[in-house]
């Protein structure tokens, strides 16, 4: 099996993973979890998303979880998710330099998830991109693999959406396999054709463990030469289309799998896993992760 | 991707799964979640052991099992484990026919699984083969990947299983992956390992997910030409090393994963999540296959 020397994960729980959690996770206890993640080693969190508190309550306090963030660690590569680009101003405002906008590959879960059409969020992006040259803007592409709505996504689906990136010179682009759907064929085609057809793109996979197949696909896409990968601390997110399912893949799995395997991540898992332990403990919501019951087991090394 | 046209799915859900299940599960239901797998299309289950019922009590009705599952499904591949001579003894009284002999390829794991040392199991398999030429006779290599008394297992060890194999013309070898600590890479170097310095045995895979790499593990196993695997209705099983954890690969999750990559199982899915749903309701073990929620998802095609 050919693998990279080391693969870079970004912790995208504290947006992801907390959004959908019912029970408002106190700001402290979200800033604690941060805290776990960067003693940990890791060294880029999606810490929050600057939406409409009304749509998603959880991320009522982005402003001044970011204002934290960057007092606390200057260094940390911390990105918000933005939907539009009021989002990014309010982001930008709160002292946000990296921002996730997230359009899909789908007509109808962009209608749903961000109540514009791909073309409106297209000419958003645009804008967002003039308006704001003080942030790097990286661009996740939702349902890039299937969508609840429409089915498997083809490809050209997330072509047109990487042409768009190309144009803006947008470099950073994420493949959210949003509904946990895809399969290891489909993402190693997809990735190849993408290695092909966008060279210059730095492309980074975000996976969810809705089928089991997280970290297949996550196997297959390191074959394929990515080497960025977004998790979510305790496999927190769940799937609000398949309710009582796994969400994200979690990153403490994910360590495991790719240290096992030689390839390098920077990341210290016990500790991890004791901030796994803190979330389990102090958040409303099913660590799905495997990694801490596990780390409880009489194997001699786990 | 390269993947076989086809594959062979092994349900040993009625003895692997079933075998941690604390509570009694009543004959009748047992031949009911038997039934429920038949109908589904699959075609081989491994349908009890032949076991000291002090040891196992959940397998005390192996005899009547095999009774009932002979008369009624007579073309089914119907396999039982067997630790020992006796077993196998009482397994041919019983009139099963395919018995599945297991031998670790960890010293420690064999001792505290069947009660004597590795030369000490060859040495009973020796004898079996002689004694019972009326038996079908596949061995199952437990801690093939990693014991959780010594660690990861030298391949050698399992090299060493496989030379008895070859020497006793027994060609039909399942390589056990019995606490779930195989990771990607591993289990494609062991593969190719095996494919080329024993070329005339029939591999086949049996993968736990207690660390969430089953389907990662089967998908490089796939790649690499094996064509038969062992997962678990519902994904029963657990971990007696890692309480709560997940045991066996589901073989619902397996199906969907290999139907998704157009790899024919011949298993109808709809059907095996009625009786994962049958097994979820008359088993009191957790089911930690995915496809049974996911089945209730409000996705357009799940």
């Amino acid at each position: 099996m050919k693998l990279p020397k080391k693969v870079r994960i970004r912790d995208v729980g504290p947006r992801d993973g907390f959004q959908n959690v019912r029970t408002f996770i106190d700001t402290d206890k979200k800033l604690e979890i941060i805290d776990g993640l960067v003693t940990a080693g890791i060294q880029a969190i999606e810490i929050t998303s600057f939406v409409n508190p009304k749509a998603i309550p959880q991320m009522a306090d982005a402003a001044k979880v970011a204002a934290e963030v960057r007092k606390k660690y200057p260094d940390l590569e911390a990105l918000a998710l933005v939907p539009n680009l009021r989002g990014a101003e309010n982001a930008s405002k709160a002292g946000i330099r990296n921002v996730a906008y997230v359009v899909s590959a789908s007509e109808a879960h962009n209608k749903a998830n961000v109540n514009r059409s791909i073309d409106e969020s297209v000419e958003n992006l645009k804008e967002l991109v003039l308006q704001h040259p003080e942030l790097n803007v990286r661009v996740d592409i939702a349902t890039a693999f299937g969508c609840p709505y429409s089915g498997t996504t083809p490809p050209e689906n997330v072509f047109r959406l990487l042409k768009v990136c190309r144009e803006l010179r947008i470099q950073e682009v994420t493949l959210c396999d949003t509904i946990g759907i895809a399969n290891p064929k489909q993402v190693s085609g997809l990735l190849n054709a993408v290695k092909d057809g966008f060279p210059e793109l730095n492309i980074a996979l975000h996976l969810h463990n809705t089928r089991g197949m997280a970290l297949a696909n996550m196997a297959v896409a390191a074959e394929c030469g990515i080497t960025n990968f977004e998790t979510s601390v305790g496999g927190l997110g769940g799937c609000p289309f398949a309710p009582g399912s796994e969400g994200n893949a979690a990153t403490e799995d994910t360590v495991y799998m790719f240290e096992q395997m030689g390839v390098e991540t920077g990341i210290d898992l016990e500790k991890l896993i004791e901030t796994v332990s803190y979330v389990q403990a102090n958040v409303d919501a099913l660590v799905t992760g495997k990694m801490l019951k596990v780390k409880n087991s009489t194997c001699i090394n786990f």
